[in-house]
């Protein structure tokens, strides 16, 4: 049974308050004045249980926790005040803009363009009303002759042999969409600077536990996430963190997802070394 | 085949436009007027089907069918003129505002704390437009040192061996969100006053068949509403409800979710007598 | 593996531009500037992706695919902006006001009446921008006494076996719901003029893929589409097209169902002829 011997003690309130001054920066959260009047025990339980419990625990930066949070609300595309606050959260705690809006054309692949627009828009808000001088470094796409041979390496590196057999699944009904994921998937966003691969892994492990309705593209990250360099810790505390963002259903339905693609990989140890386009199709 | 003989009479409109009447506390329902000019049609068959059929049927009261249309509304947080408009609906049926805030607050465990924090702000506009004073009982938790035996008794007796089940399903990769469930879901929110068990368990359905996204908690909370004392037909009807919401996939998913349950209690009869907290990781 | 041969050239933007440029009914796409000083990347890629590489695509009229981008927007209900662009843009490529509200009625069975009743709110503020004058022939339903029948014969010739197995399924559980199914879905909203039957299987198919909660439901309407004339071709667009508007994951599962119906009609050819109500429940 789970160790009653951790359960938080009397300071946990206080300890979140601090977190959530830090997020906000601000000595008087606003949350607290909000609810003040018509559930102050929401606001109690948001510092306590939030901001107390969950970004209290280790494995993840602060600042990692702001971007998964971010992640996660920008795929769920209904929850803008909350978006607006914990982008601001984020610089708050060391992202970049630049960082932001990366995560938001990531989210793209995953949540779609309205998902990426519409984080991208709120962004902008935030950004202008913090007077935030930001000049995006366009980057330009690979050419459309390597689009396709560095998607592919970068799907082969990053998920391994589960996103060479979505590709392989997908070439008898329609191989186009699995010519999409590796141009414009892989090709087009993975390949950007703005964020590392583990960063890409954990906002896309934060997205798909948010949205619920991608289990196997989660288990595809789940592999992804630990090829690139992240841990059993990391995963087991993103999927944990979503939990206060999209509710306990979401967690625990990614959380069993993430624990099938680990009992695999300690049964057979999985090589993310990158195969040769044919193989995929095998 | 489905009972024809059944089939709605000629006076289902007005019968329809009585429920709206009541619900919306008017002589002349809103959706008539602003459909009129775009789409009439619209608005006959929300009268006619929603508010004739659905809601003309037994065993839930309009004041349970307002809640779970309120739950089902702030899980989704995709539409928030009708979140409004259906918070006003359930005051005006008989509903209180110290419920429909504890409502929210439920959901949190269910949806997170943005579906909460939003239904919370949406409720404040409608308070706040009626002129509705709302003084709100901050309730304690429970003492830290009792949130886990008390979350844990409350799962038990609510959700039975099928809540047990997921602790201990999660012991060996994230006991820890076991225990946030135990401690924070049903131990902060579970043991408030506020809603009845039979309450909870009709929104936890209702959200759930909503967001469509987790039915194994579907099923457990199936499990939850029969262990409280709610009856196969108020499952039924709840589930059946929120097609008018959500639509009908769905409902007929959640139906068929709840159908599982309903025939595996009836070849075994659960127990839902509360376990020690060990048995919860054999 | 995909075929590297048919990856986009370098012309690939202009031609997305030239595309979206008539989408907008403008030479300077909104898109452009709204994203120049923050996500320039963001605007580039969705011009030469989702306009230049997946509307450039064929099997489906640009009619067509604005279509199914509102159907899939307005089941989504979190993405307003995008929403009234796209009905605009509908409008703008040789859809109805007419159909759009139709297509607004229709989602109600798939989304609820809050994403139909949220999609047509939009598409009047669209009309009303425009000055688009709009006078809705209010259509009558079928009778009370032959909703059932009309409902069931357009159900059996559209979905075939599939949708009656649907209603055998709920009869020992809740056959009300698949009276609901016969009577509103199909009786009430199927048997409208407004909108053919091709259409309204095509932006179910585009709504249930945006969705990813309802995949029981993609594969009743996968068979619909072939049913009512549909092609392998115009389904496998459907799926795609919408990866631009509710992300990768969503088409990827929706293409991974379709793809099951496909070959589960290639093993055994579909007889969509209507069967008698009584067959259903067998």
């Amino acid at each position: 049974m789970p160790n009653t011997n951790t359960t938080v003690n009397a300071s946990t309130y206080l300890s979140g308050l601090d977190c959530l001054r830090r997020i906000e920066a601000t000595d008087k959260p606003s949350i607290i004045d909000a609810m003040s009047e018509i559930a102050p025990d929401l606001a109690r339980l948001a510092v306590s249980f939030v901001y107390g419990e969950i970004y209290s625990r280790p494995n993840l930066s602060l600042k990692d926790r702001q971007l998964i949070t971010v992640a996660a609300l920008a795929a769920l595309g209904n929850a803008r005040p909350q978006l607006k606050f914990h982008i601001a959260g984020a610089l708050n705690v060391g992202c970049s803009a630049a960082e932001i809006i990366e995560l938001m054309m990531h989210l793209v692949v995953y949540a779609g363009f309205p998902a990426g627009l519409n984080g991208v828009f709120a962004a902008k808000e935030v950004f202008k009303d913090r007077g935030l001088m930001f000049d995006p470094a366009p980057q330009t796409s690979p050419a459309q002759n390597e689009r396709f041979s560095m998607g592919w390496n970068a799907l082969s590196r990053i998920d391994g042999h589960a996103g060479e057999q979505v590709i392989a699944a997908l070439a008898d009904v329609a191989p186009d969409l699995g010519r999409f994921i590796i141009e414009f998937g892989f090709g087009d966003i993975y390949t950007r600077p703005g964020m590392n691969l583990l960063q890409r892994e954990l906002i896309t492990v934060g997205a798909l536990t948010a949205l619920g309705t991608a289990t196997p593209q989660l288990k595809v990250h789940v592999h992804g996430l630990l090829n690139v360099g992240g841990t059993r810790e990391q995963l087991i505390e993103a999927v944990i963190h979503v939990a206060a963002y999209a509710g306990f259903p979401a967690a625990i339905n990614a959380m069993f997802a993430a624990k099938e693609v680990l009992d695999e990989r300690e049964s057979e140890p999985q090589s993310a070394a990158g195969s040769s386009p044919p193989s995929a199709s095998r």
